[in-house]
């Protein structure tokens, strides 16, 4: 979409007046639907179950496969040095390779992070989660941050949805609401909160925020500090409707610290006997 | 250098083998020279100025360049989306622009990493500091790990000089070792400790093996947590000849906690009144 610069500055006055203004009286479909509590197991298919931590071996990549093709996850997301791997590993389930983009930094030229799509998509990404160009955010270059995530969006049409992860740790109220207005008309499928690997994660407000920005069309995902399954349905009903999380089993073992209503998927993750005496195997935590 | 896999295993083998016998007792060149103190001013040769936060703006970076030119240091270090910026910035001066790659996770593709850096001296940096993909590492694929540093000093061959940032707070002894045989073997010319974005930085133990490890002929820089005069002398005095810092004011104003031998360079940064007379601005520490 080519615009002008005082065209797309225009743009982003109006998106940011307008939901600044109704922020926090609206509500999304999203929150709508998920309602007071959810089937434990039904997140499942809102989570991408994540491994990026640099000093991950193929082991423990194989292993976050074995487990997403296990509990049905909608991803498994990784650095793109194994994204081939991981698209290997996931040929004929229902999981989705995803790999990140410029990341955790996003500080590359819109050329690099462009390139390196292109080569995640051929190495079998059908997702691709791109950092945002922080730095020209702070620098008010508003042309540079939409021709950078353009770029991703190009590189990749077809053959992958994009995320743009906006590490909205670093960024102010405003600039969230810039840099989501600019993520959509870019292209992208969907905004992110957190690479997980800044200073802060996911929160109920920047979710909402970011929901209310974009409208019910877009994706909205949640990540960087999500470890339960209270979090989980926080975030949904914020308006999430894509979870980060490397804790996904945890998650879908359903709410921490009650029994009664567990559902055992037999995750190996609890400390005490299975109260729903479906396995026997030491547990860590209910 | 085309090596088989049994060959590069047998000389890495030999490497680690030789270094660990003797790792303790190794003096360095560099270690000899530094002495037991060294005048703060001749520090500002060893220093890559360096701002790597992805929030840092444009006017933060021009900061930096101009700190550089005034100080004389020995480079200025961004991230690639500001290196065009900074090349222009330091045009006619006597400071290097330096780049990193691949930052900070260092877990993209070689082909990626590639392009990056191919990017990279296209848009004026002359020496370029890449992250070795650590995942490999711990994976067992040092074929991986030396086609990913080749493919970057292929880039850039006669263009920039490749520093390989080893990531050593993740890295076993032996990984350490080996790591900066296969840096050596891929022709990069420097090995370098840290990213500054990892659970540690430099330490004067891994100075020391790296240095054992390289020889003379090859540099050493040390990076993550020197943030004084005095780190910054224990690091040469252990064989580092380079040395990574967003500190490089403070470390050439001299010794921290002393007055007497301080050498006021109107760094602005001292709370007190300069002990020198030479300034009367309110400064920060002495």
């Amino acid at each position: 979409m080519a615009l002008e610069m005082n065209e797309l500055n225009e743009i982003i006055r109006k998106v940011t007046e307008e939901v600044c203004s109704r922020y926090g009286v609206c509500d999304t479909p999203a929150a709508s639907a998920a309602g007071g509590s959810m089937d434990p197991a039904s997140l499942a298919k809102y989570i991408d179950h994540t491994l990026l931590k640099p000093e991950a071996s193929v082991e423990d990549i194989k292993k976050v496969c074995d487990e997403a093709k296990k509990y049905h996850f909608a991803s498994v997301c990784v650095n793109p040095s194994y994204i081939r791997y991981v698209a290997e590993q996931l040929s004929g389930s229902d999981v989705t390779p995803c790999c990140v983009i410029g990341f955790p930094f996003g500080t590359q030229t819109p050329e690099a992070k462009r390139f390196e799509a292109q080569d995640a998509v051929t190495n079998g990404a059908r997702e691709v989660d791109m950092v945002i160009n922080v730095g020209a955010i702070k620098s008010r270059d508003w042309h540079l941050v939409k021709r950078d995530i353009e770029g991703v969006v190009e590189a990749t049409r077809g053959r992958a949805a994009v995320k743009v992860i906006l590490e909205t740790c670093l960024l102010t109220d405003e600039e969230k609401v810039k840099a989501c207005t600019v993520s959509k008309l870019a292209g992208a499928a969907f905004v992110k909160t957190s690479t997980g690997y800044s200073k802060g994660g996911a929160t109920v407000e920047d979710v909402q925020l970011m929901r209310a920005t974009v409208g019910p069309e877009m994706g909205v995902k949640a990540s960087g500090g999500i470890r339960t399954y209270e979090d989980a349905v926080a975030m949904i009903k914020a308006g999430a409707n894509r979870l980060g999380a490397s804790a996904g089993i945890k998650i879908i073992a359903g709410p921490s610290g009650s029994s009664g209503d567990h559902q055992c998927i037999n995750c190996g993750t609890c400390k005490t006997q299975c109260p729903t005496g479906a396995c026997t195997i030491v547990k860590n935590s209910y």
